[in-house]
C-alpha cells in the first residue's frame, strides 16, 4: 500500500472515531507513524484527504449506480435490491472511510462541496427515477415518490451505525433490507 | 404563553437554527426580547432548556407510545401504524423542538443525559416487542427483528428533515408511510 494511502486510511478512522474538525494533522502523523512535517511529503492538507475520502466513496455509489442503471436485464424491483446490496457492499468495505464521506462531508470546501453534492443529487435522481419505473410499470404501488425515495434512502444511509460489527452477514443484511424496504415488514 | 414557554420557543428555533454549542444566552435574549439578565429569572442555564426541550419530546413519544401499547383492540400492524402516525404528529406539532430532541440531545449532562437514554432504549424496546408480537401472530413476515426495528425507525426520525415545509399534509404523510414500511413498495 502506498505511503498516501496509509495516511487516507489512518485518517478515515481518526475522523470516524474523532470528527474532522477535532482531528489534528500531528495526531494523523502520530497514527501513520512519522513525523507531522513529512506528512506534507504526501498530502497537501486535512482539506485534501477529506475530500479525497468523500469523492471516492461518493464515486463508488455513482459507479455501482451507473451498472444497476445499464443492466437492462433487471425490472425496477431487483434494481432497488442492486442498490441495497451496493449499499451493504459499500458500508461493510470500508466502514470508516464510509462514516467519515456520510458525517462529515458538510466539512468539504467549494468547489469539492459543489462537486459533492451534485454526485449526491443526481444519485437520488437516478434512485427516484428507478421508483418512478417501478410505479409505471405497476410493479410498484402508486406512493408519493418523495416519500419512498426519503425512506428507502433514509434507511440505507444509516446500516453502517447499526450493523458495523458484524452482527449480521452481509448476504443476510441485504435479504432482510429487500424484504422489509421492498416487500414490506407485513406478511402478504 | 408564560415567560419560561417563550424562552422554551425562542430556544428551540435558535438550537435548531445555529446548533445548540452555538448558540449563546446573550442571542437567546435578544429572541425573547428581554434583557440576558432577566433570562435568569426564569430558568437556570442553557443546560437546563436542553434538558426541557429533549426530555418533554421523550415524554411525548413515551405517552404516545403507552397509549398505544395498553389498545387491546389494535393488533400488531395497526400498533406500527399508530406509531408512524405519533411520529408524524409529533413531528409537524413544533418542528423546531424536535429537530432539537433529535439532533442536540447529545449535549445532554449528567444525569439528564442518562434519564434520556434510558426513555430511548425503553421507546426502541417497545417497538421490538411490537415487531415480535407480530411475527409470532404471523401478522408479520420472519424477518431480522434488529434490521426491521433499525430500519422503521431511522425512517421515522429523519421526516422532520425532508417533511417539514408542508409540502404534503400529516395524513398522506402517514399513509404514504404505512404503505412503505409496512406493506412495501412492491405492488402485490
Amino acid at each position: 500500500m502506498s505511503s498516501k494511502e496509509l495516511i487516507y486510511q489512518a485518517a478515515a478512522k481518526l475522523f470516524k472515531e474523532k470528527g474532522y474538525a477535532a482531528t489534528s494533522m500531528r495526531e494523523l502523523a502520530l497514527q501513520v507513524g512519522i513525523e507531522a512535517s513529512s506528512l506534507y511529503n504526501h498530502i497537501k492538507s486535512k482539506e485534501e484527504i477529506l475530500q479525497e475520502i468523500c469523492l471516492r466513496n461518493a464515486g463508488k455509489f455513482t459507479d455501482g449506480m451507473k451498472i444497476i442503471q445499464e443492466n437492462s436485464n433487471l425490472n425496477a424491483l431487483q434494481k432497488l435490491e442492486s442498490i441495497i446490496r451496493l449499499h451493504v457492499q459499500i458500508a461493510s468495505d470500508d466502514i470508516s472511510s464510509v462514516t467519515v464521506f456520510n458525517d462529515e462531508w458538510k466539512h468539504l470546501k467549494e468547489p469539492a462541496l459543489s462537486d459533492f453534492l451534485k454526485l449526491r443529487i443526481q444519485y437520488e435522481q437516478s434512485v427516484k427515477s428507478i421508483i418512478q419505473e417501478g410505479i409505471e410499470k405497476e410493479l410498484l404501488k402508486k406512493v408519493d415518490i418523495e416519500v419512498a425515495l426519503f425512506s428507502f434512502l433514509t434507511s440505507l444511509r444509516w446500516i453502517h451505525y447499526k450493523f458495523a460489527k458484524g452482527r449480521i452477514s452481509s448476504d443476510r443484511l441485504t435479504e432482510n433490507l429487500k424484504n422489509i424496504l421492498i416487500f414490506g415488514l407485513a406478511k402478504s
